[in-house]
């Protein structure tokens, strides 16, 4: 049946745009109309959208949209509606068509796993720093904002640092060792606001350099090493956007290293995206491609992978704050692009756009989570209270 | 080896007091002393103790401190040292002394579940109201108070009903489904405070009675229903210290029960005590006799269980506080025991000194967890903002 729904007019740019009844169908489930006239509607462009759906599911979507072959309004709007109607689950023949749209939800929203260098078609993007400083906060905080009180990122950026300060109860002179240190934003801020000493960890030479720069003249070192290989024992323990490259394989390791080096009195706080759903059964080129070594936590695996002598003392979840620290994001590039496309073509602009508002999407139909847990040694004597 | 230990003196009180080398070995791992002169040294008043303890492990501890054969100033220090050593884990001859001490810290700390009618020995206690009146606080909370800004029993309870109240954002008008209303508490609180319809639900007769009379005049009504029959549509579902009696076959039943019954704009609340381990393989005659029918929940087997459109909220561990608790009730039981002797004899106030005092040492050892969770259709449209 799915064979005979493929008979359909492909011929390119030109031609007579026909879409394929099955696609139709699919997109009504979802509240959608090819040419509608609503801002989450699609715009085809170019019939080779269809055959790029029809063959590689939602990597093809993303692809033709870069390609230029289709335009949406509200980009957001739409995939929120596509992932609300929970296409994956329709009935089978339709289910195929949309293969591996489920797997992109779990993919394609690890925006710090983004290589800084694309590969898009035929051209390879050197990302520069231009690009993040023209899209982050001034702290370059390149994950979750916290807009609980906040109105603009700038604000959720800085209320996101100072929270997990408050979280981890740091005091003057404490040891902290902060894993996957990034360009050093959180490093700096605690150093300097609250007068501990920051060991950072990172496996990017590049990111490392730069922490070290901005942290200079502070009591942080940085250092170029793996998680598993730190050793020393610090009062407090951080991970930041690190998690979701961890793989389930490692989540063991990852706590029982982490474990290790904190304190009986420590106090260890993790912030990662997560999602209800284990990621399992992959498409591996799919995987590499998109999205490599990254993958979401479910709260089964990772509470399952927790040491012994571990005790969960919080979880907060503020998933809804990334849709609208996305949605900042890619406000600020958008208002920066005049500069940025002296340097950026764009195809690129597209990706960037189809990224930002993917996950925005992925996080508005709370199919992606923003969990802060704070973990503790059980022999740990005082009774913890967290904060919000 | 184990054997040769077992060799040893044992004639009952009035004979010489011989302890088996095996016994005093261990409790030399957790720092605790037969007849030593620290608080939480074990006194022994008669010989029998080893040979129960020998034979019969932590449930052989037990029953021979309610028989008197050994005494304990600082009962809770006791047993809080005993955990803390883990025992459980010693090697495989002084474990096996101890086995079932593991079992019991999941079983003997769901008071929720003691049954009303005690059966000690040979004797039969009809426990009363009398009882409950003085031990608990004025709205006969039978759960973990909250002692964060909170003084006295008092405050902690008043604290924590409302602190459900606040998580779930209950506006007036707002019909309130309560699963295990138990003497009506909640319920009635919910109702008075926040003028919300309740309908709350149990399946044991005794308490529905006892609920619908002290919530009456109040828009609450009592039903005598198992959770798995509850119909109906509601903005917001509470269940407070039951679902340690659910077992994990029905974990999803459990759930996907009260999710049927939940608005998409809905909140859950979940308050329940958990361990960091799954309770498996246990012995069902102590399962049976000691705690019927309960389980304590570990988060993976908890996560694992909940719908696909639910959303963790937050998790908020107040463990700590529970010990707190226990030992309030002790204290309010020890100063009501003259008047309570008139009723109950000294074998049932050393059953339940040992209750109170274990689950004490259960929480205060950080085995034990307190966890109120927030749960969310994945459809709900509002950001939840959690509190403390």
């Amino acid at each position: 049946m799915l064979g005979k729904e493929l008979e359909f007019e492909c011929n390119g740019a030109g031609a007579e745009i026909t879409a394929p009844r099955v696609l139709e169908e699919l997109l009504e489930r979802a509240g959608i109309r090819l040419n509608g006239n609503r801002p989450w509607d699609i715009q085809v462009r170019d019939a080779r959208v269809f055959r790029a759906v029809l063959l590689k599911g939602s990597l093809g979507f993303g692809e033709s949209y870069v390609d230029g072959y289709w335009e949406c309004f509200d980009l957001a709007g739409l995939m929120t509606r596509l992932l609300n109607a929970r296409l994956d689950e329709a009935p089978q023949g339709l289910a195929r068509v949309f293969h591996g749209f489920h797997e992109l939800r779990n993919r394609v929203c690890n925006l710090q796993s983004v290589r800084r260098a694309f590969h898009v078609g035929e051209r390879h993007y050197d990302i520069g720093n231009d690009l993040y400083a023209a899209m982050l906060d001034p702290h370059w905080c390149y994950s979750c904002g916290y807009w609980n009180e906040a109105d603009d990122l700038d604000a959720a950026q800085e209320a996101k640092l100072d929270l997990i300060c408050r979280k981890l109860q740091l005091q003057p002179g404490m040891r902290v060792l902060e894993v996957g240190c990034g360009w050093g934003s959180l490093a700096h801020f605690m150093a300097s606001r609250y007068d501990v000493e920051v060991h950072g960890i990172t496996i990017s030479r590049e990111q490392a350099a730069m922490a070290a720069e901005r942290c200079a003249g502070l009591k942080v070192d940085i250092e170029l090493v793996d998680y598993r290989e730190v050793r020393g024992r610090y009062d407090r323990i951080v991970s930041v956007g690190m998690f979701e490259h961890v793989g389930h394989k490692n989540y063991r390791t990852y706590f029982s290293s982490l474990a290790d080096c904190l304190a009986p009195d420590g106090l260890l706080l993790l912030h990662t995206i997560g999602t209800e759903h284990s990621a399992s059964g992959l498409d591996p080129w799919i995987d590499r491609y998109i999205f490599p070594n990254g993958e979401l936590p479910s709260m089964p695996r990772l509470t399952a992978a927790l040491p012994d002598g571990m005790v969960i003392e919080d979880l907060h979840n503020f998933g809804p704050d990334y849709e609208r620290t996305l949605l900042a994001w890619w406000h600020n590039f958008h208002r920066a692009w005049p500069q940025l496309s002296q340097r950026y073509d764009e195809r690129f602009a597209r990706m960037w756009r189809y990224y930002l508002l993917s996950c925005a999407a992925f996080f508005r139909s709370r199919r992606g989570q923003l969990w802060q847990l704070v973990l503790a040694p059980m022999d740990r004597a005082e009774a913890y209270r967290s904060v919000r």
